[in-house]
């Protein structure tokens, strides 16, 4: 049997950053992951041999293209538990699939007087889209307010109600860490006839997901948070709701046929795809799913729940941090955020940053959150399976020794 | 000095393609370029030595990721001779960039009465847009029609008139091959206050473009066809314009400040950018600009005028091929359309295929176009830096052998 440190040191081996820089800590997977090299590899080899461009020629290499963009297609289906692989839509990141349901689905089926019901602790892309229906609309716009774990505070969710066309919410807070239910919530929208849009974002590298299971209407998540590239992000979308909504992006490969006054649209999920795609992106996507499948999600999950767990105790230790969101008896996701007595986030991830360790400081794009919580911004560190306990102790040395330059003793 | 032929073959050594494909003829170009060792390179560097997710964190490959992002947007800005690197928008591709157009100027200036002006030569992406804006404003799309050679017919021009707001055209059609003058369509369209959206897509590899010089107001491009790679395209806009155009696509990064109800946009180009961009997707094409620059676009531009006229001269020279588009003694982009008789243009694609010759067969995404000459579909072969002459001798072999195995004799 392998040491249970020299396994954590192999996956650090899968990612050629850490060759170039060996002494980093890098605890801002929630921003964005690392590759490992079978991602970076398999882009470098499509474009070396294969590339071409797709749905558009009949000669080896476009054919080759459009082998590889829908076997890409097809490959996400299955990783997260899709009927079938046309109900994926490539999109260029999370927030453009995002924007994509709004202003495709919620502009046709939200109507004045209607009702969209969304997290707290939903990330600005899941929140400023609904903002623009809800105002163009005439529709309102209401909050699914939170206790200071994370957990909806009781009856917000009879918010969920018949006048309700859209249930918006994340799935893991990227500014708390808190995991909400998707069923739950689902299960309610159901009943009234709503919607739900899941943002995956926060959780699609961290646990298995299973939209048949979960019911779930729309999903979206983006690639380079998942080890896999940036430009690339997925929207899962029901086929039946799919199939009745209009294009959003026009142009180029998602058209039937173009008069010069009418244009018909090509199926789902073309529709939703124009211009030029980004191959590449969706090859790097592929080999994303490849490398997390080579250790697969439970394993994963095991080993990202250890490292936040260890890190809750640590922190939980200074009496100088305070952290938000689920205590350390609750499962929460790989992140943590916090905030250092006397010391401002910024300051202390510049401090942090000397020492190489990387984490984020700011308002995680979450400033509703933020407000109803009365924090002006925080530390967050997040982690992933190249992370292991010693980096955490690093962290909390780190903490210390911030609070020694800003004049603190005994930390 | 170098022989020609030797210098042709070293352009080929640069792409990495052709050491997998030898006998490889591309003359795709116009679908999508093959990319040089440089901008793989780059982009895998990038990945393994700077990821991280820019305009987001205070740690070394946060600030890292942001600086060779907004490095890129400078460079794009010099490229094409913009006033300021603030009139640099990055985009998935050239679609999104005319879509952003569309939905955030002509949305907000276009009213009922209206009247957008378009090229009958523009590229579906070019076209869907302006009629979804058309459809819902009230407004009236007109067409500029053309000649068989692309020139626009006498008195089309004066279209343009003071109920006009938006003049939108190819520079270069990638339906004929013919060259639009920007300047004389820009000129009348200042007279009368409507601004000029210029496809640059076919052109921006292959001619020196200077928006200065040429006053025009938008100009969009996409990296893939300038030997960079998918997922990334650029809007160029006056600073003026962009200023006052509301957002597109929202969400995260291109916020000022997001209140549950309300939210404030950040100043541009930011409020154009939301969610996490694709970072080696500009990486790739700065260093897809620099491999233009290393070669110089006067120099492409020469050799490709010459492949091009030697293309036109031996397909003329067959009684059995159509070529649709400028005259041999007129200038063109690096493209040839055609018609072989008796063989339809998937069939000669899919037989020249057999030869190791890519071509593209279809509409090329220019239905109204194709409607308006009457062309059910065409072939196009496209050039670029990497092809030589003999490559056109092996085409015309092509199609020669092409027309045997249909049954016609001598050609």
């Amino acid at each position: 049997m392998v040491e249970p440190r020299m396994r954590q040191e192999s996956y650090k081996s899968f990612f050629p950053i850490f060759e170039q820089h060996p002494s980093l800590i890098y605890l801002d997977h929630a921003a964005t992951s690392q590759k490992p090299s079978m991602v970076i590899e398999r882009m470098r080899q499509y474009l070396e041999e294969s590339n071409g461009s797709p749905h558009r020629g009949a000669h080896l290499l476009s054919v080759e293209a459009t082998r590889q963009y829908d076997y890409g297609r097809g490959k996400v289906a299955e990783f997260i538990g899709a009927n079938s692989e046309r109900e994926i839509v490539f999109t260029k990141n999370a927030t453009e699939a995002l924007n994509l349901i709004a202003f495709s689905y919620g502009r046709t089926f939200v109507d004045s007087g209607d009702e969209i019901v969304i997290a707290i602790t939903s990330h600005h892309s899941n929140i400023v889209p609904w903002q623009q229906i809800a105002k163009e609309k005439g529709a309102i716009l209401k909050y699914l307010y939170v206790d200071q774990e994370g957990d909806f505070l009781p009856g917000e969710i009879d918010k969920i109600t018949p006048r309700t066309k859209i249930v918006a919410f994340p799935w893991i807070s990227n500014g708390l860490g808190c995991i909400h239910d998707p069923e739950r919530l689902t299960k309610r929208a159901h009943e009234f006839g709503a919607v739900v849009v899941l943002d995956a974002a926060q959780a699609i590298a961290h646990m298995p997901v299973d939209v048949k299971e979960m019911g779930i209407d729309f999903l979206v998540f983006s690639g380079h948070k998942m080890y896999g590239p940036t430009g690339v992000g997925v929207l899962y979308g029901k086929y039946e709701l799919l199939e009745v909504m209009p294009p959003f992006l026009t142009g180029g490969d998602m058209i039937e046929y173009v008069e010069e006054q009418e244009t018909t649209f090509a199926t789902v999920p073309e529709r939703f795809e124009a211009g030029t795609q980004h191959v590449e992106g969706v090859v790097g996507l592929v080999a994303a799913i490849d490398f997390i499948a080579s250790i697969g999600l439970e394993e994963i999950a095991l080993k990202e729940q250890r490292i936040t767990k260890y890190a809750m105790k640590k922190l939980s230790e200074l009496k100088c941090v305070q952290i938000y969101g689920p205590k350390i008896d609750k499962d929460r996701g790989a992140l943590v955020t916090f905030n250092v007595e006397g010391i401002h986030p910024h300051d202390m991830a510049t401090l942090l940053d000397q020492k190489g360790i990387a984490i984020r400081a700011g308002h995680h794009c979450t400033q509703p959150l933020m407000k109803y919580l009365e924090i002006t911004a925080s530390c967050r560190a997040s982690f992933s399976i190249y992370n292991y306990v010693e980096e955490i102790d690093a962290l909390v040395e780190g903490i210390l020794y911030a609070r020694e330059v800003f004049g603190y003793v005994n930390g």
